[in-house]
């Protein structure tokens, strides 16, 4: 399987790492021997149509931080990279945009228009556009997978498509996001306030210096948006999401809530065909109640009862988890080979 | 896709019941229309090569508690309906034996042999003769699954081997068994000692009036051995784990655990090669720190960190929600159709 790379970043690096570090596994377990062809990012690409030396590309590009730079890189554009260079499948991970979706969208529209199925951790595109993408996938016959966009290593999608596949899912409710999880576990632990915590966080590098689409529930929101169509069958988009971040929790409130039982968590729940990121009550024995930066997300079904899965929400490997078992599933099909 | 169904006590009725339940989201969903061709159990076999009135026959059973009654049955044996009738896939779901795995591996091993795919819950079986049932189905090329052997709702061999298929697993940890983990947690809550706490257990219908295969541990360890076999691919049998049982914990233990922070849990694991069973200290905020009859496992990957499922380990219905979620998946492989 020939695979495009579009976005060299944290994700696309650890998808490079990833690639090198399970090459001996991956073809001795499934015979499977992916091979980049083409590495894009904003400077330009990198073909090599036997497939690029991801070794020699992450050492170029860790040293200067452009693909430019790699020894016969082009000013080639992303777009004519997916038109013009022959692959199966191409990997999207540039940087989310919840307001245009761009570049994403446009990359993945046009993949799939020359015939390659998609892979994609990219939020934006799917909490915009993510019925004109699955029509278009859909129209070109080909596989549009995106696991690793809403919660990171926890599979969730394929878990409620594929492995429950005999259960209907009745609605669906979790920690979507691990710095707002990091924060409002710390608050509980040591009594202290938003604001503290949030610098504490920060100094951590588990927060951002613009912290805002965490803490506002925007990137919780968006992941609710990603599972409510790809599980439930919706067509929901990001303002169709009721939110409220976790900015006004004070420290009296997760004391009162601790001394009934209770902790406070920031939980996206969709249920009866709505869908809402707020601040909760959890019961302190309750499988959602997971610390630190996990991710969590529970499933009503009509015949298992609920099922729950704990993973990490983030990270380059972890995410690299997801977007590796997607295109397994694709070649596993049968397709893309 | 024709169905012979071996075995009708609770698990049986249940996917009877699920199937009656189902059959019009089936159809919607999936364009799956099974049909129950057989039926058989201790006393005879129902056959009906056009589908078998599954509404009827339960109303039968549920007043007599014998196949032989219903209108139709023979005194024919399973083996028979097995071999003779014809079908795609065999539901084996007959009682556990786990010192002989009998009537379910002889009931195995003979549809593997005349080319069904098989389905079952069997634990007994699956400890004791995996190898065999693995090699018999991969030269008859058939396929077998079983899910809902070890976990009951929790679908923990699809999840490792399908979802989370680019991770290597390199350790399984859980608790395993809802009814020890009743027992522990009532006995954590309430300060009570064993022997009442098993009492109380019995009373409420959650213990079986003989408890040993519980509380000893086994039942854990036959379905540490069928995860082992199964996601680490490994040819391990109940003879491998070292186990023990929870009848000696008391109160006073569980109190000095708690002041440290720590809960008592039974933990079947599967590390470096050697497979335990055993009370072990578990983090009160840790994922697999659930209370109740809730079952959950952890597996340490390779890419994605520690993923952690929690859910209900045991139940008819819910038992048939990984046996429906199997078929579904042999069925939409385009196998048994």
């Amino acid at each position: 399987m020939r695979i495009n790379l579009v976005g060299f970043g944290v994700i696309g690096k650890g998808f490079a790492k990833t690639l090198i570090m399970k090459r001996d596994w991956l073809k001795a377990r499934y015979g499977f021997e992916p091979s980049v062809v083409s590495i894009s990012d904003i400077t330009g690409t990198l073909v090599n149509p036997d497939g690029i030396d991801l070794s020699a590309t992450l050492e170029t590009v860790n040293r200067t931080g452009r693909i430019i730079d790699c020894p016969g890189a082009t000013v080639m554009q992303s777009l004519d990279a997916i038109r013009g260079v022959d692959a199966e499948l191409m990997v999207e991970v540039t940087p989310t945009n919840v307001k245009t979706g761009e570049p994403g969208l446009s990359h993945m529209l046009a993949a799939m228009d020359v015939g390659k199925h998609v892979v994609t951790s990219n939020k934006g595109p799917l909490a915009l556009a993510y019925k004109k993408l699955r029509a278009t996938a859909e129209k070109k016959g080909v596989q549009f997978k995106f696991e690793s966009s809403a919660g990171g290593a926890m599979p969730l999608i394929n878990l409620a498509n594929e492995v429950l596949s005999g259960d209907e899912i009745i609605s669906i409710k979790g920690i979507l996001n691990g710095t707002t999880n990091f924060i409002l576990t710390k608050m509980t632990k040591e009594g202290t306030d938003f604001e503290t915590t949030l610098k504490e966080a920060q100094e951590l590098g588990i927060a951002e210096t613009d912290p805002s689409y965490d803490i506002s529930g925007s990137d919780t929101a968006s992941k609710l948006v990603i599972l409510t169509n790809a599980i439930l069958g919706r067509e929901a988009t990001y303002s169709d999401v009721s939110v409220q971040g976790i900015t006004k929790i004070t420290p009296e409130a997760i004391a009162l809530a601790k001394e009934e039982g209770f902790v406070i968590k920031l939980i996206g729940e969709v249920e009866d065909g709505s869908l809402s990121v707020a601040p909760k009550l959890v019961p302190e024995n309750h499988p959602l109640n997971v610390d630190g930066t996990l991710n969590v997300a529970s499933f009503t079904t009509d015949l298992a009862g609920d099922v729950t899965i704990v993973g990490r929400g983030a990270g380059a490997i972890e995410t690299n988890s997801a977007i590796l078992s997607d295109i397994l599933s694709i070649y596993r099909s049968g397709a893309g080979r």
